[in-house]
């Protein structure tokens, strides 16, 4: 498995600016990124965990919830680089928590306990206001009722020269590609097929945005691909 | 890159029986089986041309096609996996050639000129009756006006205990598909973004049709699995 060497490592001269990034985004082989009957128990769907097989044992994501060894090699490599140099996250309300409509009380602090693995601001998109929730570790949800747009330039602000992550789900992602607010994409395929649920390209026209693939690598348990909008400079 | 012992290079017991197959198929990070825009100069719709990289240079599809050369490796063994044993083709109209609706005369003989690489019968699937066109090399046109029942059933005797590979375009393996007549199919995902056209996995639920996949392996120009029908016995 070679790199390609075009642009991959670097940053299009743009070293130390934020980037607004999709990382470790785990999709199944017909394309969904959630599984169908969504539920607390099964919060990406029927089926859905399975596409994590390829990270949940990696050193760096049992690093970064807090537990020793795992694995090295292409998965790790790419799951360092999906959540390192982060500033800011963005998620949608479903992916802090299973709660539809307005909030019944405050007592939801969503799935990861009292020390989230974020340990920066996380901005969640929702449409019903709820204060600033703050967390062991340095986590501290931020409730974000104006829009896509104004989530982006709050998370700026706190990320100042790290990335932003775009950390899903589906419908979130879908939104700000949509609005051409994503300079890259790290996707995992995975060898897990879902039948149905939220297809991540849905609506989605990423020729006409501009992107290319400049890394596809392949593991035993995932293929990597990495994202990114063509700069005008090599157009 | 190891190979899942489970089911591979078996053939569930059923060894010297035809098997429906989908071989050689390529679709793009963003699962399309075609590009947007379909054409005489764009058979495969825009930019479609181009997740055939990993096999136009292999040794198998060179040889297919009367060149000599080509690359080994795993590119070239899932080509000559994709392709061998097979007694029958099973195409839509679409992947014959370009013109819709009746026949306006005899003239267009199919993209691959006087001598086809197919060298087998191949059932061609079309609303307009037209004789059968014997060609070079063994290959003959047989055109099926009475749907994709009726061309199986011809392809079947055909085929004998070889197998029949229902060859394209993404509407006629959707059609095969969703009638659950496909015992196996071989993907090719490739590092292309097409962004419009035919999504192969368009309305077909391959879970609840009872897939799984049974090999990932990924060479530098494409990740390839093997999508069967679970069995019985290992239910």
């Amino acid at each position: 498995m070679t790199e390609n060497k075009k642009t991959i490592g670097k940053d299009h001269g743009r070293e130390k600016t934020t980037r607004v990034r999709v990382g470790n985004f785990s999709i199944s082989l017909d394309g969904y990124g959630a599984g169908p009957d969504q539920s607390v128990d099964n919060p990406l769907g029927v089926g859905g965990e399975d596409m994590h097989d390829w990270v949940v044992s990696t050193r760096s994501w049992r690093q970064m919830h807090g537990r020793e060894g795992g694995t090295e090699g292409i998965d790790d490599d790419f799951a360092k680089r999906g959540s390192g140099n982060i500033g800011a996250w963005i998620i949608g309300r479903n992916m802090f928590g299973p709660i539809r409509g307005p909030w019944p009380d405050m007592n939801w602090k969503g799935w990861w306990g009292d020390n989230p693995p974020y340990h920066v601001p996380v901005y969640v998109l929702t449409h019903h206001e709820r204060p600033p929730l703050e967390m062991d570790g340095g986590t501290t949800f931020y409730f974000v009722t104006e829009g896509i747009h104004d989530a982006l330039a709050k998370a700026r602000k706190a990320a100042d020269v790290k990335d932003i992550l775009i950390g899903g789900g589906v419908n979130t992602i879908q939104q700000y590609l949509r609005e051409g607010l994503i300079d890259e994409l790290h996707i995992a395929i995975t060898p897990t097929i879902l039948g149905g649920g939220e297809r991540l390209f849905e609506g989605v026209d990423l020729r006409r945005s501009g992107y290319e693939c400049v890394r596809f690598e392949t593991s035993e348990k995932a293929t990597h691909v990495i994202l990114q909008r063509k700069q005008s400079e090599d157009a």
